[in-house]
């Protein structure tokens, strides 16, 4: 029997294990997608206790309290740290096979030295051991980045943010992380949502334009785009509930953008239309700058209308669902490659299903001159687990190139979730280790060594451009 | 070379032999839901012979003969059961790798002492030898049922049903099994269906009610919800072709009411809207009561015109549909929900397809006081098998939390099929086995014997409230 | 560690290696499905180089390649045999996981004796190996077929076909292997493509039959299909986009070929209702003459715009779809199935989570005497991996009778891909020596032997009627 997440913890061959100590273990990390705040970093924040850390935002643990039976006051309520601490140290024993179990005990040993195990009964000597380390010496923010090896981050940013905690950063050289914002417009995308009228009338502030057409709305954009360029944005990120394609005239578009500014319903299909133009139009922006267009899509956000009501987006009560995708995405990414505009693109599915889609369709419009110019992203949110990484890279793997992978990201809200690398090269070497182990791919270390470098770090600098900006 | 099928069948690791042989061998059943018929069990049913239980009406046994090329006449026609025995006989060997070459073999096994292996060699001694053992002993139904160590047995009732089985037995000293019914009213669901006119006019009967609006056959079910509570049913059921979402106003429902009585054709929308009006209705009388809903969905019946002309329902007939879920469901729940009435409920979809749905989308609806208020059933009907279950189990503890979950029951025809209990138990241990060998969760056996222990009987008894009326 | 695919390569066990190297390996082969050229067949060609065998035609490699970003010039482009045979043997190496990769290295050893391992630095002594032995000796495309095995190949043929090459093959007493053509009648069935007049005109041409309404097409396939079987077929194939099911009269069916050959632009429903028709009728015509049907959907072919301009179909440019079959395909069985007039039928899906639906769907429509009248096909092209080989294995195993399967087939363009079937063995055999050793099936040689040598060869010889021509 393996001791509990040892040293060699997920690696299940001598030939693994060599790959993740000798190659990946050591490689910095770029954490090219997440939503932490850069105004944290720039402040470098302390916490005062690993409850802050832990249970202020991360949904996924809210959840598996919510599936035990916790109360609400001990998870967003009203509780205080402890209890809340408490609620959940009760909570994560029941969670066999959850990788909210490795994802904390990584959490607690690589940053807090403890190799214990979290349950009620040891919660108070864990409560007190992260709050004297969080209290004093280098686990601030900064602290903690530094120690997790990252050498650069994207965070997530709207077309009308102002970028002013990136600008501190990127003059405050104490910062040894480059962070990069990234530009995720869904809120210009999203005409049927409330929030469209007022976020258009603070994008039309920001950048001094009219905006009443379809035509202003991508002279907008491009402006801000421009903007987040200067800023060294080299991704952006979008959140669709699906794939959309359906084609429209500039006058269709107008009108749709009148009567959503007229605040008047639209019809499904009017959505459609005018966030496949949208999309369109900034997919050539970002393919003109040499940008790397992210699309994560297939949640069914806001399944609990009740807790919607009290907690707001993004609290826990999102799913799975089951966008048909196959031909809007082709059809999306072959009107613009058809123009000669794909950008660089990673394709997210939230449902598991999609993987064998995404990954045979993306092989249809590679690029002479990058590796992978199309990519399918790594296992995403529900599917960021141990099986859900093993299925995309197998099926990455066997459709596709796995060497050409950009790997990991954390998506994460937290900042100790840097882990999250650690657990999927661990993944990856394993899954390697046990094809070379079985004879199923030679033995040639230099060779996997530098292939798994390249998915650890080296595949995502280059894909980015990332080298531009790294020393 | 492990002996086939010993005591250590599929226990892959040192850990999981002992959880399975320490903690899960000997708790008691609980099967909550199956379909044998309660009237064998008051009369304590004698079979003639093994063709009668086996080949009676299983047809997951009449499939795989089929496919083995045998004639109706010795499956379900007028064969000798020699014959019939003769020809199953003949066909299992070559169904190598399906969980009947399992089940069959278990209950050789742990009800008639045969050690051997079925085949058409074999196929004599194996006759003689449980047909000996069906005639004398304590091979009736209770025996079978008692030395299976089943406590407690749900059956699946429609609701004109007297359950005058239910109260006979419950008013038998001797019977030391309880049976309470469980509430199944598709024909009340089904609208759409021939049956639906006579079923109601059954319904009226039985309730003494008038029905001729939507309100009616409301009021009409929550009377007989009230008969089966007083009965001690826990449980309610629903076989449904999709989960149902469409909203209607009264008028509306009482139109469609009145068109369906009538024996006019309905729209598809019309059925679907009459469907959830009902389902909802029902749900909220279930929450009312503390019942558990439990929705099976996703089959498509009677795909063979012919042979249902033949042989009707429930023959072997029916196969994996694809609805579309995500959205039904969520908005089903929700509505639920809002109005505080959503019921504990169990959640089954025939195509696995949907695991990944499922389970996040519960994730969303869970209540404060109880462990996984929403839980996703264990792999059901064709996914009832050894890989069906690992998936299932593994999304579960990946997605949700494993040490809650309600755990297994047989959905059998069968008074042999208790074994499958046994089954999913040693697929459970061999998997939490696997993870603790592999250092991927720490040996505490105290605490996963209790976690398996829970998974195999204490959830399901307290989730659906049988430890009021267990001793 | 197990050598790079030494002897028992995929074999995991003793009980797999014996099974493999005992039954399976030395079994003929029949390839019942592949697109090879008759013509090659008869005139025995002789390739060139090895870039001409596995670079000409074989998309799948070309996949490969443009993923690593090789320019098209050195894949379908006017580079030279060796700077392609550079091109791909520097991309294969990042291809881990990958099929290919095996593919590969299986050919080299079992066709050219090459031991090594192929990439940028051994490109050129495997270029001058390959081209050695392919310039002299037996190496040659009959060669190639005698020296694998193969003892009978259906090719794949449309309707208009005059299968002169066919009859030179089987007037050629020195052509040791049987060479039968398949009817595949897609031009005939996509009445919305451009090519339909044309082929309707050749189709008239070729039978001297006037064709203007929907039985004319249907007498004229009749009678092609009549020339086919005169040829020996005894397969039919068709590449449709899903499964259609949609009825019409025979007056809707006249009026819709008639706007098809009048040129006018067609509804999807008529498209739909055309094919359904059409696909009834030859079905039909299929099982009067005792013919497999061969159903191969779901791909969504020519993704890429500008480079089906460029290089037209079958380039590398499709990807897997997702269409919703269960109904339209137990509709389409059903409506045979009614008439008695369903033929035996091999169903291939290209997502493989239709696996479920495929596999429980064709156990509604078995017939006695024959073992797996309905087939779910061998895992098709991008599911041709190992571990889709091992899904599709797994549930037919879980869903039906694995020892009735008829197993392998290479689809291929190649010539060299024969050893498909030796990699489609040994995950056969890895397979079920896993369940025997570890005790989930009897250590039965003889019958187990038997049963590998069934699904490798002779399955297939009886559920084609091989036997009747082959000695």
């Amino acid at each position: 029997m393996k001791a509990f997440m040892d040293e060699d913890f997920q690696l299940t061959t001598s030939f693994g294990k060599m790959l993740y100590h000798t190659y990946a273990e050591k490689m910095p990390i770029v954490d090219y997608h997440c939503h932490i705040n850069p105004q944290e970093i720039y402040e470098d924040r302390r916490f005062e206790n690993i409850a802050q850390v832990w249970l202020g935002g991360d949904h996924y643990k809210w959840r598996v309290m919510r599936a035990c039976g916790v109360d609400e006051k001990y998870i967003t309520g009203d509780g205080t740290d402890r209890e809340k601490f408490q609620a959940w140290a009760e909570s994560l024993p029941r969670a066999v096979g959850n990788p909210l179990y490795h994802w904390t005990h990584l959490e607690l040993k690589r940053y807090f030295g403890y190799e214990g195990v979290l349950n009620g009964d040891t919660a108070q000597e864990v409560w007190d051991l992260c709050n004297e380390k969080l209290a004093q010496g280098d686990l601030t923010v900064r602290g903690i980045i530094e120690k997790s090896g990252v050498r650069l981050v994207c965070t997530t940013d709207g077309p009308v943010d102002s970028l002013e905690w990136h600008e501190k950063i990127a003059q405050d050289p104490t910062c040894k992380v480059k962070v990069l914002p990234a530009f995720r417009p869904d809120r210009v995308m999203n005409i049927h949502q409330k929030y469209f009228i007022p976020y258009i009338a603070e994008l039309s502030r920001v950048t001094g334009m009219k905006i009443a057409t379809f035509g202003d709305i991508k002279r907008a954009l491009t402006d801000r785009i421009d903007y987040f360029d200067k800023h060294g944005c080299r991704a952006s990120d979008h959140g669709l509930d699906f794939i959309p394609f359906a084609e429209a005239t500039d006058e269709e578009l107008d009108g749709i953008v009148q009567d959503a500014l007229e605040g008047k319903p639209l019809e499904g299909m009017a959505v459609v239309q005018y966030q496949t133009a949208l999309l369109r139009h900034v997919a050539q922006e970002y393919c003109r700058r040499g940008w790397v267009m992210q699309l994560h899509y297939g949640a069914l956000r806001n399944a609990n209308t009740r807790m919607y009501g009290v907690l707001g987006a993004d609290t826990g009560y999102d799913c799975i669902n089951t966008p048909d995708t196959a031909q809007a995405l082709v059809r999306l990414l072959d009107s613009l490659e058809e123009e000669n505009l794909l950008p660089k693109t990673i394709l997210y599915s939230l449902n598991p299903n999609d993987n064998a889609v995404l990954t045979t369709a993306m092989g249809c419009f590679q690029h002479a001159g990058t590796r992978n110019w199309i990519q399918h992203g790594s296992a995403w949110w529900f599917n960021d687990t141990k099986d859900g990484m093993r299925e995309q890279l197998r099926n990455l793997a066997a459709s596709s190139v796995l060497g050409n992978f950009v790997g990991m990201l954390t998506d994460s809200r937290s900042f100790l979730s840097y882990t999250r690398h650690e657990y999927f090269r661990r993944i990856l070497c394993a899954l390697i280790g046990e094809w070379v182990e079985n004879g199923e791919y030679p033995a040639d270390e230099a060779f996997l060594g530098k292939l798994v470098q390249d998915i650890s770090y080296n595949n995502a600098v280059e894909f980015f451009r990332f080298n531009e900006v790294l020393d």
